[in-house]
């Protein structure tokens, strides 16, 4: 499947298309952590990220009581609601006190299933991180080591009791279990560089190959499923990256999360995103994950999901234009206005509309002011 | 010449060099409006572009004692500045209660030497807006209009007086006195596209051919001259864009306003031309003009030139990364810091240390806590 679209069966919140031809879609990740615990301001979140454009949420939540938070963010969204199993999975063995060693694999599979009972629309499993990628680890230069959260607990979990991931081991059980409940399955990226430096690695490559192998899988079993991708991936690998897993995953959506193309800008990774973001989008990405300005910092909050947004809007709106696909957004009314300084008709047609109510009133600009260009000629 | 440096005779400011093969270098725009004129927020303006890494600063005032303004500018930066002197052209001809066709052309050559004698590093003279441009505006069907001030004050002067371009008729004199000066010129875009439906019009295209004309004779006649660029572009035509205009102009330095890659974002423009801006630096452009979230709404304030600088940086930095060239950040080294959660050395090495300096305590962020993903494997 090229296109595949975001509803689960139980859902009664809107469906999104993501895949080749569409306008590119955006996700905004909310969620409680251990060392911050809200429901209000998780819900406050969802409201501005779907305010300012998000087309998905995902929630990310590793504090307090997970399934419960869960379903009321399901209850509580408009949009799709995606999840990443594998959290829950270690923040409930750990207040059990089990050991990392101790949790069963079962359990992997007991909790990806709550997830797909309670309705979520999309669940990331990080099912490509197999054996292979111990192999490649021991004998890794990477720069900035492993970076996803599914990825390298997934990959403790392996190293500490010598089995197999238990997602990528039962992945046609799941499929089947997916299927019934027309949940999406995202194919994470746990091996994802975490710095420039360390893009198209081994560890990477190694990783597409096998979601190539499960997409495969996927498609011959009329399961949707979608492709994560990076991560930090410099200016000039964008397109190499994003054509490189495109052909790797036969052409499914692409999901990537970033990229950032510097490492050294944390504050501002909104825009270090929107770049890569904006590129990734244009050599087909067709599903971008925002990047907060606190991303590499810490949890981002109500204004941090804005702005995260809007970056992100900011870049999938310019690869749209860029690959000639209609969105929600029109440069040619927008700048046939601006020529006017019609600021009314400006204001229903920006990005951000309080950006434009909010500025000094007057007919020009106070950069300007009266030598305002648009006045000359 | 495809290096220039930036320092004119009489200046005591560091020098800065930009062209091919160099780091990309960042300029910030300050100066004061006929609606706001406060020359201590000026200064202030000045710290914060050169903190956070602006390598040269232009005066834009259009308000105020423009000359005096101007002085106390170029005795404060520490870093090279250049002006726009028409800006004043029209500023002190409208103090006069002079209307624009009573402007002598000789007053457009008087105040630009005045900027030469104050000691200005550059200066942008829109000299490629001849009367051509006149016969192309008359059937043109531009979407935004002419948004470049000096490029649409000089028409409307054109246009009333019948005349044409001072800067282009007395080309030759005026790089006598650069030259004599040591003084750059930067040869401006007066007519780039300002909505991205108008980016390589005929407007745009047949400016840029003048350019080419103006560098050629600079070239032959050793003056240090440099290229104005766009300007609104799309994505999809960033790489055309540099590549046509670098050949157009035989290599001169490329110095780029923005480009913004979509008109719809006001208020985010800063990221809007970071994401015009990187691709930019990547393919060829070598001196980088902020664009701050107020541009196309107000004169910018403190933080938005702050703003402003930083993702102008990130833009530049992501570039140079791109083209393999060294400039002062360094991601590898930055990331190793982070594989380590090595927050101090972290804030050494970032763009905004002060992002990291003021982040919760603890070993690990807030984002993840416990699970943080760097301390599994």
């Amino acid at each position: 499947m090229k296109i595949v679209e975001l509803k689960s069966r139980k859902s009664k919140r809107k469906s999104v298309k993501i895949g080749e031809g569409l306008p590119i879609k955006i996700n905004a990740n909310i969620g409680t952590s251990p060392v911050g615990i809200d429901l209000k301001k998780e819900l406050k979140k969802v409201d501005i990220a779907i305010k300012y454009g998000a087309d998905t949420i995902m929630d990310l939540s590793t504090g307090g009581n997970i399934r419960r938070i869960r379903k009321e963010i399901l209850s509580y969204s408009k949009v799709p609601v995606g999840t990443v199993p594998i959290y829950e999975v270690f923040c409930r063995a750990s207040r059990k006190g089990l050991s990392i060693k101790n949790i069963d694999e079962k359990f992997f599979l007991e909790v990806l299933y709550e997830h797909f009972e309670d309705g979520v629309d999309f669940v990331t499993i990080h099912s490509a991180v197999t054996g292979k990628a111990i192999e490649i680890l021991k004998k890794t230069k990477r720069v900035g080591g492993v970076v996803s959260r599914g990825g390298s607990l997934t990959l403790r979990w392996m190293i500490e009791t010598g089995k197999e991931n238990p997602y990528y081991k039962y992945f046609d059980e799941i499929m089947r279990y997916a299927k019934e409940n027309s949940v999406t399955l995202s194919i994470g990226d746990g091996l994802r560089p975490g710095a420039i430096d360390d893009s198209l690695d081994e560890l990477q490559t190694s990783e597409i190959e096998i979601q190539g192998e499960l997409i495969k899988i996927a498609m011959k079993n009329n399961v949707k499923a979608i492709v994560e991708g990076p991560g930090h991936v410099p200016l000039n690998e964008v397109e190499k990256q994003i054509k490189f897993i495109k052909e790797k995953t036969y052409g499914a959506p692409l999901y990537v999360l970033g990229p950032i193309v510097t490492d050294v800008a944390p504050g501002y990774d909104h825009i270090t995103s929107a770049i890569g973001g904006a590129l990734a989008g244009y050599f087909g990405a067709d599903f971008l994950c925002y990047v907060t300005p606190s991303e590499h910092l810490s949890l981002p909050d109500i204004e941090d999901v804005k702005l995260g947004v809007i970056a992100c809007k900011i870049a999938a709106h310019s690869a749209n234009v860029a690959r000639g696909i209609k969105d929600e957004f029109d440069d040619r009314i927008f700048s046939k206005a601006r020529r006017k300084l019609n600021w009314k008709m400006m204001q229903k047609l920006a990005i951000d509309p309080e950006k434009i109510k909010k500025r000094k009133k007057g007919v020009e600009c106070s950069m300007c002011g009266k030598y305002c260009a648009l006045k000359q000629v």
